[in-house]
């Protein structure tokens, strides 16, 4: 627990804050924090900052917010499209999602996608929530990544990203893919303000899926030679994709 | 499971080869392949192949291989020295490592690990092997990682770094950190033959650490503006690094 991230039903006042879950055990048993020590603090979809622990009141933790700076979302911005994984997958996917600064997770259907997917209860926004909060915490930052299901994998990239994204606008579509020789140095060469990724499920899209990504403008990229895990490529996209916009600053 | 993974205990003879636990459950349960039908293998630390299935005996599937490809090493060969992390991350370290190519991987003490980690029966080659081949099938890559336990941070820097890789050979050692700001195309900027690439602790490395490991010829990178879990770290940083060797190479 790099952050010890708190939400607005935390609060006491403008100032204090009471955690008596997880993060009161973790701050107790395993940053062993004592009172007037410092914590690092981020509020839910807010500021990060600086707390002292004012006081343990049975199982709660009493922070007392010293100072809040503003977090800076990073540029561009990164919206990921990912086949909807196996549950288990699907919690890392979150979590490593949250981590990394993702901005919108949209879980789409594919054809390698089971339905049985669809009726966990991970689907369910208050499920997601923890993994997700894990992740900010991890990473030190606040925002959620805000998540969406889609079942229609057609309809998706026909109808709801040009109703979401514009028909032509200045997004970069990127298409992790094992089938092509370019890589993401080659695709990726302006400054993009926003990158749509696309990451397929265990077992890789089938054709009819990527020649209709294609046709929508998604290019394709040569993520790795070896065949990844579905929240290991997420992983190894965006660091690429956070190298390159390093690279391309300075 | 994108490549069956056969070692030399499952040949019945030069091209038959039997294997019955997991592997066997996989091909009917989930690839649900019949008699006749053609599957990916790899033989251990050799090359990867195309079998048929012969027959299904009680729990036991009988593949018959029909070509074998050697499998080229990835260049540069990366080895990886990582602070040995608690028992779960260690798993998924063990298996990202083989699924991404790793030649050798040093687990090491470092301030900021747990003592403990030391008992855990991972630490054995046989408590590991099912981690790496998990990883090797995932990957479609066939040599196992060679995996060392070193229990003194200062001996291993200083005495057997240079006993195993020579006191100045052409390796480039890297250093993850986020104390630093430049990325890994600053410092990465020669064809090598060989990387050591350091993964800290969580919490990180401890500044006496790092001064150690500068001294000893690493150079520290800024690998995420996010603070990554151990094996999310790793992940990234093998992707950018193979990210930065295609671009070199064209």
């Amino acid at each position: 627990m790099n952050l010890v991230i708190l939400t607005e039903a935390d609060r006491l006042d403008t100032q204090r804050f009471s955690v008596a879950d997880h993060r009161a055990v973790h701050l107790g048993s395993v940053l062993k924090v004592g009172p007037g020590e410092r914590v690092e603090i981020g509020l839910l979809n807010g500021p990060r900052g600086v707390a002292t622990v004012e006081a343990f009141r049975g199982e709660s933790v009493i922070l007392k917010a010293q100072t809040w700076v503003e977090v800076a979302n990073p540029l561009p911005e990164i919206d990921v499209i990912c086949a909807l994984p196996r549950p288990q997958t699907l919690k890392r996917v979150l979590l490593t999602s949250a981590m990394m600064g993702v901005r919108r997770l949209h879980l789409i259907r594919a054809n390698r996608v089971e339905r049985s997917y669809f009726q966990s209860p991970l689907v369910e926004p208050d499920q997601q929530l923890p993994y997700l909060i894990e992740g900010l915490s991890q990473g030190k930052l606040t925002r959620v990544p805000q998540v969406t299901i889609h079942e229609r994998f057609r309809t998706f990239i026909e109808d709801t990203l040009p109703a979401v994204y514009g028909e032509d606008n200045a997004a970069i579509r990127l298409l992790a893919d094992l089938d092509t020789s370019e890589t993401l140095h080659q695709v990726l060469n302006t400054a993009p303000g926003l990158i749509l990724l696309a990451i397929g499920p265990e077992g890789g899209w089938v054709p009819f899926e990527t020649e209709l990504m294609r046709k929508s403008g998604f290019r394709a990229f040569h993520l790795s030679r070896a065949v990844l895990r579905v929240e290991t490529a997420l992983t190894a996209a965006l660091a690429q994709i956070e190298l390159l916009v390093q690279m391309r600053r300075g």
